[in-house]
């Protein structure tokens, strides 16, 4: 395992768990926090595993950008280190694993945004969520990126105009979060729905998962336009061959990729 | 009527009921059954009648593809199903009548996706919706494409990566249907629904289902681009005349359109 | 302040509140009527105000067009009355005031489509909303167009094309209003909301909101370019340099822009 500063990578049979470990800076998501996240998620993206939690040690989920390492930079150090957050969020869609955000405590601002990301999101009831930079002077225009493909429009201007904290009740009300549970059996809720979420041939729903970021915010036409030619590849693969003929053969299938 | 083996057709006043009649094979979607649902609609597209409801005989709504029909083809042969499916669902919404799905038992698959596709739909309470594709060998790629424009990005992902039923009380929470009722009551809601559906000028409500789905999904710019060309043309029809005409006389309008 | 005919306009401290007053025409939008809300917006937008509230004098806050004014017109001159129609939508998007609908009564068709518009929107409890066009003569193509981007596909489908009035509990649980509240508390509800939605630094709310509209409805990865290069900008302004060394030395920041 890589000798990381900023995380912990715990592999656990198929699932690997990434958790952000700055808890005395509340996880806070600095260049170097980013680029190790973005790190073990490539990493992970290559093997074998099938699911990832991503956590946060401590009494929060994730504050965000550190602003002790954003006031320094000029235009272009931002630039830098806005890409990095950007293509760590691109990662965690495109690795093949099934991704579930283990939120606790509060997640705002960017810790917000790596919620909206990933696939699913388990929160504990206590949670809290916030795009907290319209209140003060740095307005959160790139985590608004993915809340608004979560949850309304009239709900995301809500969030970034107030800046205020929402609930878990209202994270799962307004799609944020895909459950809220007492928060003694937030591991529990995210194992069980990541063993749901992680079932049958792993090719088949890696190649899914992306096609389905793919298709989203597209015009119809064009998104039939992807997943018809997706689909259609796709049933020539093992996993289908094997699902169908198992599903004919009425016999439990046996999944070779 | 044409002499169809895997559908019945029946018009009744202004309505045409178009069934799903292989209950056999739950309703599944073989290339000979979907290329007799497009007939349908089709043919239905070219009359007077003004609403449609899409139902299905038996226990279940529609399990979607037929395994049977899909094992046995090459890339270019499951390519081509899948365009005929997708040809049925594009017509499905630009025939100029209103379509509402009649669900009940399970609609999964394919078959949750000719929910999502259909203008309105009407459930019954003990109805389950499902994308299993992603807990087995072949991903739910197309359904994934309408239902995803009904619900929220987060639920899509539960849906397409667990593959669990969802209860006909949380597709209405998350608005894949827009009724549910007790299941004993669901013929008499879905023509409630399809009665307040179909009021107004006929020509003015085509032109409108059609202009909505070609600006959905697109910048709101390009969106206004689309509707204020069709809207402004659509104010010098029969209907728009008469509609204003009869308000402005306080009198009730005659459609002739 | 401008001698306006249709409309008042009232400044108190830094909000400016905007009442549509033909309350004998239910506050529809003739040519006059949208040409002088367009001035108040246009003319705000360029004041130091921070909140804009749009409300209705009389017992509906908006019926939308009037046909009286519609009726007349050939279709290039319903063309220019949807071009006003729609620059007017635009503006109280590209404003840098934060917009709120203070809603009461009926909000139909293009009444409806103020309502969406407006970043945000409170709601007495006895308000409705509805796009009546369809079950008439002149469907509600434009006002179909924010509407659809606040609430799910089958929830606008239905409204369209029933054109029945849905509650204003239904329109919170839909996404269509921030808030419902009972009527007379609706004019402090509306202020609570926008003074909480009005804090922090002008400049950098008014870049968010701006940016916000220009990246929703667009592929996320079309998105986060739009996004990337606003929020690396931005956080050399004034208002990110403030705040950032406000939090670092833990004190209250001081907004100068």
């Amino acid at each position: 395992m890589t000798d990381y500063q900023h995380i912990l990578v715990k592999t656990e049979g198929d699932v690997v768990r990434i958790t952000m470990n700055r808890a005395a800076r509340r996880n806070s998501l600095s260049a170097d926090h980013l680029a190790e996240l973005l790190d073990a998620f490539q990493r992970t993206g290559a093997t074998d595993a099938t699911g990832i939690v991503l956590a946060g040690a401590g009494p929060v989920f994730s504050a965000g950008h550190d602003f002790a390492d954003v006031a320094a930079r000029d235009l272009l150090g931002v630039r830098s280190l806005l890409q990095l957050c950007t293509e760590l969020m691109r990662t965690i869609q495109s690795v093949p694993q099934v991704v579930v955000a283990r939120v606790h405590g509060l997640a705002t601002a960017a810790g917000c945004q790596l919620v909206a990301t990933c696939d699913l999101a388990v929160a504990a009831a206590s949670a809290g969520f916030a795009l907290p930079g319209g209140k003060g002077g740095w307005f959160c225009h790139t985590p608004a990126v993915p809340v608004a493909r979560n949850i309304g429009r009239k709900r995301l201007m809500e969030m970034v105009l107030t800046g205020d904290v929402i609930t878990a009740d209202t994270a799962l009300d307004w799609g944020l979060v895909n459950q809220v549970v007492p928060d003694d059996t937030l591991d529990e809720a995210v194992d069980a729905l990541l063993a749901r979420a992680t079932r049958g041939s792993r090719a088949s729903k890696a190649i899914g998962k992306q096609t389905v970021y793919a298709q989203l915010d597209r015009p119809e036409a064009d998104a039939y336009g992807i997943a018809l030619e997706v689909m259609a590849a796709a049933s020539q693969l093992a996993g289908a061959r094997e699902g169908m003929a198992a599903f004919l053969e009425k016999r439990h299938p046996v999944w070779s990729d």
